[in-house]
């Protein structure tokens, strides 16, 4: 039985090593367009995986059939940790040369659209291997919106059967089949990259850092082509048009899809969305008026960088204008505390996400009034639809998961001797996929790289743990899972 | 019907008001037995808050009788708050001259059995001020096991009735009054202190030291007669006594009593005992373990120091017998999640205490399990009883009333541009009723006296919401409460 599952895994994520592959060409032919050797290192990287997934495709063909939900969880892990380690081949291998455990690191970071990095002299770094670290947050932020569109759902996990898109507010169905609905997906995602890309470069940015910093905004991965991020450009239009691309790939995707292809604004009314724009709205505001308050910045100055920072990590993007961590002990808090939120499920983004706030927050109302009036429990809504137990529990489990991840996490690394702060947000923004911490080392102006590698070992576990909703992880971790 | 309650409340807790004058006596004995011209203050003091009491007892002789669960919720809270008044009342106008914000913050910090301190310089304080301190510490410690025992079960709140006597694991009904196991509860609690302070006496303290510290020890209060707390004795016999009556002060008192009244050692077989005394001695193991390799300190050493500085914070107690925070960074990380952990139910601890994590961990893995087999969920187990749905929510509830609380107040306190660190521990220490926080100013080689009076203000607020299991508190904000 254990064997069969491993079997049917290993077949599936062949499939999909293939494809990763063929995505090596495109640095490949970058880096050989710009005239640098690293093309040969791509080139190789693409036809060994190629031939090993083959290999394996060959050797695991007849496979028995996909039928179980254990299987689904574990082909889901397998597939991000294949896709994790094939990702960190060229990053091991080109002229970089990164060390092993920093190679994984910086590749999990980038498909999990988390955007930690380890690499610093970004700017002088040959056109491919950038390429190739906004290639795979691309793909990564397409694979986690199908993940939680079409996967998670299946799994019961975290209450993501709420926003099926056949379960929605929308009376009809739009998609009948499957394959339909997937090239939807691809299609608008490749056309919001596009474009993201035209308006990047439209407000002054190389045709090269439109498209990448296109892809890992849409992403909201947070990976740059610049050491300085987007303090590189130093440019208040650039910070406007991330800020629009950024809300929108946080956005739940069935929804935009539902906008585009069907011209239905309505769509827009799903409580969570309402929600998120409600946090990013009122914190940005906060934080702004705050800084006018503390420091001599203008409103307007003020407004723009607390919108792009606070959007950033909101949406779990990370990227950073500048060090937001040197503003005010009231910024270093609101950063801390936006780190958790995240955007709308079916997006890029990662984080608790505010359709769990959301349950969350009636189901406190609810129980308060229960205490006042006795057991009459009222039904709890979710705009006109009802919230059952199953749910609330999904919502429950989620949250004490992420709470035994995150001080796991953190008693884990600072055992390697770093600091608090340091422990806490690296842990936090590995298992929310947003990028940075706070503090010197993992803070908006530090670097990953100088933590030892059993820290990126475990940062790198997290950011994977975070990125399957921490349910579709821990349940393999189960003994029951094996068992039965 | 607002004014009914108002009254009633009114009348209760000038009742309370009066047993708080008597207490005032106590500390004017020994005032004038020392010749301190302080005794004066208290027997002002005693003689006002008597005839104020007294004034609005006749006054509101004729309220309406209490039957609604909304009047036990107010009548809790405006007891909580008007101990805490009175007993600032003593400490604003001795020859100490505290302002009026530390005033308050040092009384409700004692009722709460917090044991934050603003006043340094405690060594050369008159007696009667640090007894007035350690007996209002006392006092709270009483209330809290009373609120745990009797009050809390009846409004349903945080799952508490599990723990009643009646329903416990004993399947006759020892006490069959009310009143017989109110006597059997202060008698255990006035013999467990006159113990302690035997035996504090007898591995070298004062009286006076080990009449207050036995006093603050079984309240898991922490307030001591030295401002560099248990440090002060140099003597490893002291922290074990220390050690030894804080855990009996964190251990439920209804199964004290069984133990003690009748002999019943099966009694201690509580899940949530065992759970507590694991945590307990793996945590202190693991500290003492990695001080040993980290650091030349002795074996020895490590453990006394680790297990005394970690019981003190397991238990909410808040001594310290050295500053912990510069150990190494992991022992600040274990010290940070220890200060969530708490005691018993029915204990004069505080936290989120053992049993809410017992039943998390058995939601957590029936959770899990769930998503394996599909829909079926299995019974979820307390002992030998089932928790049911209600019990489960009621937890749930708490941690994310916990998580708003602890969000809130640090934000607030950030607001008034107190650094991370510092403004998250010390909500997180009001919350937990612990005592010390980390960092220099509220950890525990810090003192909380140069927080502004609006960190005070919020502080003994959060102190007293995490006091009162924090949904008594919130119920009591919502509008719901006030419409019915």
């Amino acid at each position: 039985m254990h064997a069969s599952i491993v079997r049917a895994a290993a077949f599936v994520a062949s499939i999909f090593a293939l494809y990763i592959a063929a995505a090596m060409l495109v640095p490949a032919a970058v880096d050989l367009y710009y005239g640098h050797r690293d093309w040969q290192v791509f080139a190789i990287c693409a036809f060994t995986t190629a031939a090993v997934a083959l290999t394996v495709a060959a050797a695991t063909r007849d496979h028995a059939p996909i039928r179980s939900t254990r299987l689904a969880f574990f082909i889901v892990m397998v597939l991000w940790l294949t896709v994790g380690l094939i990702g960190a081949f060229p990053l091991y291998t080109a002229s970089l040369k990164l060390d092993f455990a920093s190679a994984v690191f910086e590749s999990v970071s980038a498909v999990t659209t988390t955007g930690s990095t380890v690499i610093s002299g970004l700017d002088g770094l040959p056109p491919g291997i950038l390429l190739w670290r906004s290639l795979l947050q691309w793909i990564g932020g397409l694979g986690v919106i199908a993940l939680g569109l079409f996967f998670l759902p299946l799994l019961n996990v975290g209450g993501f059967s709420y926003f099926r898109i056949e379960s929605s507010d929308i009376e009809d169905r739009p998609f009948e089949r499957l394959s339909s609905f997937l090239q939807a997906l691809v299609g608008i995602y490749v056309v919001l990259t596009a474009l993201c890309a035209i308006s990047y470069a439209a407000v002054g940015m190389t045709t090269f850092d439109a498209v990448n910093h296109a892809m890992t905004t849409l992403a909201t991965g947070g990976f740059s082509t610049h050491d300085a991020s987007f303090g590189y450009f130093e440019s208040t239009a650039v910070l406007w048009v991330s800020t629009v691309f950024m809300i929108l790939g946080a956005l739940p995707f069935s929804i935009l899809i539902l906008l585009v292809v069907r011209g239905r604004l309505d769509a827009l009314r799903d409580p969570q969305i309402r929600l998120f724009l409600a946090y990013v709205v009122s914190i940005v505001l906060a934080l702004a008026i705050h800084r006018r308050i503390v420091s001599d910045t203008t409103f307007g100055e003020a407004l723009t960088s607390s919108t792009f920072n606070l959007v950033s990590i909101i949406t779990t993007t990370g990227y950073a204008s500048e060090d937001y961590s040197l503003w005010s002990p009231f910024a270093v808090t609101v950063f801390f505390f936006a780190t958790f939120l995240g955007g709308c499920s079916g997006s890029t983004s990662g984080g608790v996400k505010s359709y769990r706030f959301l349950i969350l927050a009636r189901m406190l109302q609810n129980g308060l009034r229960t205490l006042v009036y006795g057991r009459s429990v009222q039904p709890l809504r979710y705009g006109n639809r009802t919230v059952d137990e199953e749910m609330q529990r999904s919502i429950t489990l989620f949250v004490v998961g992420f709470i035994v991840v995150w001080v796991s996490g953190t008693l884990a690394l600072s055992a390697g001797n770093v600091d608090l702060v340091t422990s806490m947000t690296a842990t936090l923004t590995a298992v929310t996929n947003v990028g940075p911490g706070l503090g010197p080392i993992v803070g908006p102006a530090g670097n990953f790289a100088s933590l030892s590698d059993y820290a990126k070992w475990i940062l790198a576990a997290t950011m994977l743990l975070g990125r399957l909703e921490i349910l579709a992880v821990l349940v393999i971790l189960t003994p029951t899972f094996w068992r039965a």
